[in-house]
């Protein structure tokens, strides 16, 4: 052990060393930004069981295989289907023969209109719950607006976020109860602009007869349609999209690992997911996440650290639309008797890393606190206990401690899942930056473990 | 006094208050981001003694005379006048007849070349303490590439941008003093891209007939010339530019304030420069530091507050060629004996706030450091002791406390001096929580000051 018999104070003289080294390598030579461009513009929106998906785990395998770890597979996992179709069209119409075309995609997993669109009333609510208050009569025969505004005065957007996505995820449900003819939602967005973005929905236990066409229209034109409808009621909106679920079909996780030199069966996994929306690239979400977490195992061969535990990467599939990579993993874990230590997950954009959450025992965040000191040069500074990710999720109840990175929130919205993420829209640096906090987190945990409260690396 | 005889919880309880007051009004209904619109898309570029800039000392007042100050005015000042002429060209020529162009700006300052260009060898150099070991006999006669790239591991990009400027600021005057025929600088840039970034360059004592063109090159310009060097050191530089000086022009500080109700003769400074260079449209430099500080005196009439000091917004003229500005507010202040306590600038981009530098005595930073808690829910989390702003430095004599808003840096350098510092490259959220939390520090600072070491407000 390298460590041992040497004071506290050389131990962390070595990790401030050795996170020098991996942010410069990381800032200097990392691959995460090619690799990032090759997925987002040779490559693109990779919705699961789409083209792109798989042109995805083809590359990122290929990438995973040329880095020397010991070893890089696939994991089968089948996958939900839903293609989107031709581009959807919606206008307002004020007065027959009066219209104003609005922006809208439809949300994932919606069904389509008929061929030749729905025309109908609208309704607009602040929320699921108004719908109970106007009731059937109120409702039947409409298209139901949702036009919750996220708040633009909680500091982590993902906060405002949270307090609006409902109206996306169970709006069409719960309005199909009340006889609602379609639903149209306002982007998850804090910019007014001319972007829908779309994201999953549910119908619930709703039968496929009781379905209902759901889309989401752009801020500006949700802007629009509301002062529309407060100048005049009785105006109509128009909606045509053919989107439709398709039968599961084939795919994969992508995985590789450096094989733990001490404790080999103790597994440190780091991921992102792989399959992203379609209407942009998907770079932020979560092109980002998955370039980061393959950067880590890349950045610790470069800086020539030999792990104690075994490091995986896993770049999961169908997180947007199905968790069912998530699940997979967590599932196969579990019937290999695998014991996971931790698993950080890079899920909230490629922006300036602010710091992780950690779902996680007091005991254990304490330990984490001890290493919170070594990444203020890095400006590193959020260590708080929370959420992780949305892929991990499913290994919780092995025990172990998840962490999500938490990058600066402020754009991330501005792109999530619409047309505007795309590569450009990512900082170099931002994403560099990024991989290196991952990095250095993953480098402590392999190093030190959680359960010895010494700075010296446990023996266990 | 409001909290005479309050507990010091209480005060506290009231400053959180105020400040989520401050930042819901910020993101609400702060008018940064659209004075920001007008200046960069309806006025644009403001270099000093453009039409432009004179444009926004107009626009400036007028939105500041309906805030509904206490005073409004304008400080006149002399300022330099340099143009660029027209757009500037240039290619290497690998042979006779085989060019490659590449993108190139004059320095703010420089000479142009004859009219019909220049064109000659280059020699590249790492910075200005390489001439010497060349010496006059390989110099001469040449064009002097100073290719020195910023150093991508510094976190901090301000400490990347100091070490290399000195090839900017001075690579002419030093290259012409070896008999050199003009210089070609890299940009101060971390990305590599096509943009070439300007700034302010000087010839220091050289005569008028010893001053030689001085150009900046994209980053990738000049990766494309020091490779093409290392095939062939023979291969030829063309150089055109027209810019030229003309003589000084009035221009005018813009300042406004609101008078303090207790000790109007104490004046706290909040300000930015209104001049800017003229490629892009000074968005990020500096009419994001502009607008936030505009915002500040808005936001704290919004929330209702009254200020016990003087609050007052300085728009500096000609930051970016001259600091005449910044001097002749100084001097101004000088002669009529004013008292100021304090002086903020925001001049780093309209990025994510995460803290302020402060240039003060160490009693003085003890006490700010009382105030560090509050910002934590805004994650503004870096209070350091440092540099200000150059706007302000000027004030320094008078014995007060300078200090910088620090906004996350990484992408800075992408826009800083370049046609790409654009109203789309500034996020408006960001732009919102950058005002809020100096409207936040002014606030603390006006009622509490610096000199007690209580929480309570102090008498003096």
């Amino acid at each position: 052990m390298i460590f041992a018999g040497i004071g506290i104070g050389s131990a962390q003289q070595a990790d401030v060393q050795m996170l020098r080294e991996i942010y410069t390598a990381s800032l200097k030579e990392g691959k995460s930004y090619d690799w990032l461009n090759h997925l987002s513009n040779q490559i693109g929106g990779r919705l699961s069981g789409s083209v792109q998906a798989e042109q995805a785990v083809t590359y990122t395998k290929k990438e995973l295989d040329v880095l020397g770890l010991d070893r890089v597979w696939l994991q089968p996992v089948m996958v939900p289907k839903w293609v989107r179709g031709t581009p959807e069209f919606a206008y307002i119409e004020s007065e027959p023969g009066e219209t104003n075309n609005v922006p809208v995609c439809a949300l994932g997993g919606s069904v389509a209109t008929p061929a030749g669109g729905i025309k109908a009333s609208v309704i607009e609510v602040q929320g699921v719950e108004d719908l109970a208050k106007l009731g059937k009569s109120q409702i039947e025969g409409k298209i139901v607006f949702y036009n919750r505004p996220m708040d633009p005065t909680l500091i982590n957007t993902f906060e405002a976020y949270s307090g609006c996505v409902d109206q996306r995820y169970s709006g069409a449900e719960e309005a199909a109860k009340f006889g609602a003819v379609g639903v149209v939602v306002r982007s998850m967005n804090l910019s007014i602009d001319d972007h829908p973005h779309t994201g999953s929905m549910s119908y619930g236990e709703l039968e496929l007869t009781e379905r209902i066409p759901a889309a989401a229209i752009s801020t500006k034109g949700a802007d629009l349609l509301s002062t529309t409808l407060k100048l005049n009621p009785e105006i109509k909106f128009f909606l045509r999209q053919n989107c439709r679920q398709l039968p599961d079909v084939q795919s994969y996780n992508v995985i590789g690992e450096i094989r733990g030199s001490e404790f080999p069966e103790e597994v440190i996994v780091v991921g992102g997911h792989l399959d992203s929306w379609d209407l942009g690239d998907g770079s932020h979400d979560d092109g980002a996440g998955c370039v980061q977490s393959m950067e880590v195992l890349n950045l610790l061969k470069k800086v020539g650290y030999q792990p104690r535990r075994t490091i995986r990467v896993v770049l999961f599939m169908n997180e947007e639309n199905g968790l069912r990579g998530g699940r997979k993993y967590a599932e196969i874990a579990k019937e290999k008797n695998e014991k996971h230590l931790f698993a950080l997950e890079s899920d909230a954009g490629g922006f300036t890393p602010r710091g992780f959450s950690f779902d996680c025992t007091q005991e254990e965040f304490n330990r984490i606190l001890t290493w919170k000191n070594l990444f203020e040069p890095y400006l590193v500074h959020q260590f708080i206990r929370g959420g992780s990710g949305a892929d991990i999720g499913p290994l919780k109840d092995q025990g172990l401690v998840l962490s999500g990175l938490r990058p600066d929130s402020q754009r991330y919205f501005d792109y999530h899942h619409a047309e505007t993420d795309t590569f450009k829209a990512v900082s170099k640096r931002e994403l560099e930056l990024g991989a290196a906090a991952m990095t250095s987190l993953v480098y402590l945990v392999d190093r030190y473990g959680f359960i010895s409260s010494s700075a010296l690396p446990d023996r266990q």
